[in-house]
């Protein structure tokens, strides 16, 4: 094979905001797929926040990502060159490759999509692990009920957005929180949330005006001073969806070391009954996809559920683009084109 | 009847720690039974910590006693005088009648309870309000394990003793927190908990030695400090039982109002998927009593679980030992003989 493979490495472990130069850009050969295993060849990439903690070496959840090896990450493409019977050459498929074009992965690692169901790059989004992120958060945390008001930060982003078109499938009141005018107007207009308030305005006066009675179901993606505003308008059995807190992904030391920013005083939890719940998508929830892939891909088909891309071309460009993303600046969620 | 009814009134909001002036104490004469009500003699009074709740009128889970009103709280005592076929007159019965020695109260406000099943003052501790919120905090979200460390504040307290207990009854390696060598040296020596720290001491140095591995699950009643030390030592799938927090109660401005003491930074609730949640027995765990009952019985039988008791002589002791009880100065379950 003529054709290189291409990767992006973590070259060095990011203090604060990541910089260009903690990432490595090499060309290498295509892998050779061994035993069992199935050459992929990517088409698109998913950019995550999840990915700044695994630059860091603080303990955390899973593994940091070793230095000088390739950034993980979720990509679609399709096979090249199978050892597994389940597999064949052209076969699309989505799982955890890393960033690189190329990759020899065993076979139990990858997931077969019907490409005929949605834009490939909808399987890293929607229907991948932003959107299985979403859903399973609001079965098992947040559980909106009709007539509910549900508060969702980062509104425009890969998981809010389909957190809050799901809830307000479900009958839900929704309010959107996002940074700037254009991105409030598109949750508000295009995903159709009941309302969508800027964070850079005063976000107390507008959750007034949003939420006068309160909020029964806050999706966290941010904290900071989104969730300080929220935090003290929980109605009473309050749940709190602790997906993410972006805000401080970048600060060091860790933002659970002594010296972290404070939080909310805990005294309502008890007063209210609120349930303050993180989760992390890859405990439980891949076991639900099937369940979660046809309930959404139900709701895409009958128009109920839109959503916005950000597509960066070329993998070159990943590390500005997820530089970028921890400061807010894609707009829906952030892709890479991979060639 | 010639005796005259005694009760205890509150007179005015308390600012901070409540005072003796706070509440009046009257004699007044002995009400009469109205049609489908019991007239009921109290012989003990229960003191807890959510009467403080009860005494402002800020907003809360329940409504506040008004002022010139009897103050709230539980009793056990017998029925004098009946206009209900359910009782008649030497029944044992508990219930929510107030500070007074004398209530006539609706029969469906009355549970009956055997006196021969343990002493009567036990109904208000380990088998009543604080006994259920302990067994119920479990129930529904500590589910403490085999093998789990369980940490239990103010572990000496009416609830605590009673959770600590029943999370060691299920397997769990119980380490309390109280304050003072007498307390620590009772809940690990007669209540059987593993080990029980002092909060007046190093508390950092104490929970790193008890606790090398981590906490499951916390039981918090007090706040402050005590949670301050406890919240970064959570393990993965942690879980917080927000029962109260004792420190901030005396607290003004409320204690989830701008300027209140700051609470842990939210990160480390993703990064270990915690589950922080509170509840309020009165919301539904009374119809769990008979359950609850059977199961503390069976404890209480086969010698897996002891409580102590700090009985306080007089009614009109009960202010003072209601102010003590907020500073930590009562051993054991709190609890005022009437006469």
């Amino acid at each position: 094979m003529s054709e290189k493979n291409l990767q992006v490495l973590l070259r060095r472990r990011p203090v604060g905001e990541p910089v260009a130069d903690d990432f490595e850009i090499v060309e290498t050969a295509v892998p050779s797929p061994g035993p069992g295993e199935v050459l992929v060849r990517a088409r698109f990439l998913s950019l995550d926040p999840y990915m700044r903690g695994r630059m860091s070496d603080a303990k955390s959840y899973s593994k940091p990502v070793e230095l000088g090896a390739v950034m993980e990450g979720m990509t679609v493409g399709e096979v090249v060159a199978s050892n597994h019977p389940d597999f064949k050459a052209g076969d699309t498929v989505m799982g955890g490759y890393g960033w690189q074009r190329f990759c020899a992965v065993e076979a139990a690692r990858l997931r077969k999509v019907d490409p005929a169901e949605a834009p490939l790059s909808a399987n890293l989004g929607v229907l991948g692990m932003p959107g299985l992120t979403a859903w399973y958060g609001l079965e098992e945390i947040g559980e909106p009920k009709a007539g509910e008001t549900v508060v969702i930060s980062a509104a425009s982003g890969a998981v809010g957005q389909v957190a809050g078109q799901i809830a307000k499938a479900r009958g839900a009141r929704v309010i959107g929180i996002a940074g700037g005018a254009a991105k409030c107007a598109f949750v508000k207009d295009e995903l159709g949330f009941d309302a969508c308030l800027d964070h850079r305005g005063d976000l107390d006066a507008q959750l007034d005006a949003a939420c006068p009675e309160g909020i029964d179901v806050y999706w966290e993606n941010v904290g900071g001073h989104v969730q300080e505003a929220v935090f003290p308008r929980f109605r009473d059995f309050g749940r709190m969806v602790m997906c993410g807190m972006i805000a401080q992904y970048n600060q060091a030391p860790g933002a659970d070391a002594k010296g972290a920013p404070a939080g909310p005083n805990l005294g309502p939890v008890v007063r209210k009954r609120l349930r303050i719940q993180g989760f992390i998508v890859s405990d439980k929830g891949w076991q639900l996809y099937p369940q979660f892939r046809a309930e959404v891909l139900g709701l895409m088909k009958s128009k109920k559920l839109v959503w916005k891309e950000d597509v960066v071309q070329g993998l070159p460009n990943a590390p500005e683009a997820f530089i970028g993303l921890l400061k807010g600046k894609n707009f829906g969620k952030l892709v890479i084109a991979i060639d």
